[in-house]
């Protein structure tokens, strides 16, 4: 089974290609892939998960960190400690997909707010309904970036600047990348992942972890611009999303009422501003 | 705000295109995103919140149905009836944004499963850990479909007949597409969506609520093919997974032992079989 060693970002294996009337035998690397789960602690309460996701192993404390910043339930500067779990029921394959965030105070936001609300048994039709697709498009808000923007120049230079920074996707063909950079389109940090919510939670936890604000001038995506990803961008307080794939109406709408600059379709030669 | 109306798959709106030094101001459409609450209930249990998902809106009822047969939730002949929740007080919004599946028997898996282990406050550290890790790796087994394989030769086609059945990306350039095949390479069902995990649902719900078995001889998508497509290949029965992207570790891992045909990048010239 290739998921019970502990990978790097690829892993090496044997494939067969078919082009046209040929079939040949070789070797290949594909992304990895394992499901890492996140914790998080503060003082007086215990570690307790809050989300399981799937990830390309690497930079998972910035992912953990990250993702704890996008949900609103841990402010930038809150972070005491990260680490692996080390509990001593956990298999070799399980002790590096753990990690437990430990904050020096109590979350700002009640940490059942989203997840509560995608778990079952908890309502009877009828009662929280409401409250579960509000909650889906609730987003926690940072103070906005108040930098200079990007031009339409910088904005188009961006997506080739990123895929020259993306060594797994080079030996992989099969991730997504993020980068964040500043307005005159220089990259301060780049990160893959096979999750491309993933990648832009790592850059938001790359930076959390180096002391930086996470609020930049733009942030620049391999995929397309879903909601949940403005929603990221919205919540870390970057000024602009440049995408390289389509948006979509929910991202153009929260992105126009927050004030978020939103790009998309964009290469070389075009792009297309939304907001 | 664009969220507020209740959308068709696409949605018109105004941009700006710049390319090269010209920038022009145009009309553009963009793929409808909506939240979707799924709603569970079978005799003598009230309806209870089992998920929440970004989606296009339209299939709604297929990607319900689908969605608990992959998840395990719901046997393919156990559906009594699937309906838009009417309670009162949801919003003009909401009450198309909440479905309801109603079984004829109990689940024959626990729907608090999955979900419940994403949800946070549950768990002291330590002790569930490596219950969510293993959870997240876990498939439900449909049995295996016993029909013939597709060879290269339709492998390679199934892309481009996908790519001419998706009227929504023709428009917006900004959903995914599932389809549904034999092993002669006849598409039998596709359906977008601006999530390729949904629109996969709603291809299995398509056949179950057309009392067709999902299991058929070739599922085909227009993206990658992570660990949680692989997962839900298995979980219908189908035969094979064809990939216009890259596959992940875990999703060859789980291909290999699970005995389904795994095709990545695949295109009108090239096809590389994985499992």
């Amino acid at each position: 089974m290739i998921h019970t060693e502990r990978p790097g970002p690829t892993l090496r294996l044997t494939t067969e290609e078919h082009a046209g009337a040929d079939a040949r035998t070789r070797e290949d690397r594909v992304a990895a892939e394992e499901p890492l789960e996140i914790r998080l602690a503060w003082p007086g309460a215990p570690a307790r998960r809050v989300w399981v996701t799937m990830r390309t192993p690497g930079h998972d404390f910035e992912l953990s960190a990250g993702w704890l910043v996008h949900e609103g339930l841990a402010a930038p500067g809150s972070l005491h400690s990260v680490a692996y779990c080390t509990d001593e029921d956990l298999t070799a394959q399980q002790e590096f997909n753990v990690v437990t965030v430990t904050l020096d105070r109590e979350p700002a936001r009640d940490v059942g707010h989203r997840h509560a609300a995608a778990s079952s048994g908890s309502s009877a039709c009828g009662v929280c309904g409401k409250d579960s697709v509000e909650e889906a498009l609730t987003t926690p808000r940072a103070e906005r970036w108040a930098g200079p923007s990007p031009d339409a120049v910088v904005v188009r230079a961006l997506p080739d600047r990123l895929r020259s920074s993306q060594p797994v996707f080079d030996e992989t063909g099969g991730v997504h990348a993020c980068g964040l950079a500043t307005a005159d389109g220089e990259l301060l940090v780049v990160r893959e992942d096979v999750g491309r919510h993933n990648a832009v939670d790592k850059v938001t936890g790359a930076r959390v972890l180096a002391a930086h604000s996470p609020a930049e001038a733009v942030l620049v995506v391999s995929g397309r611009a879903g909601f949940e990803l403005v929603q990221k961008a919205v919540s870390a307080g970057v000024g602009s999303l440049v995408a390289v794939g389509a948006p979509t109406s929910l991202a153009v709408g929260l992105a126009r009422e927050a004030g978020l600059g939103l790009w998309g379709f964009t290469r070389a030669d075009r792009t297309v501003r939304y907001a």
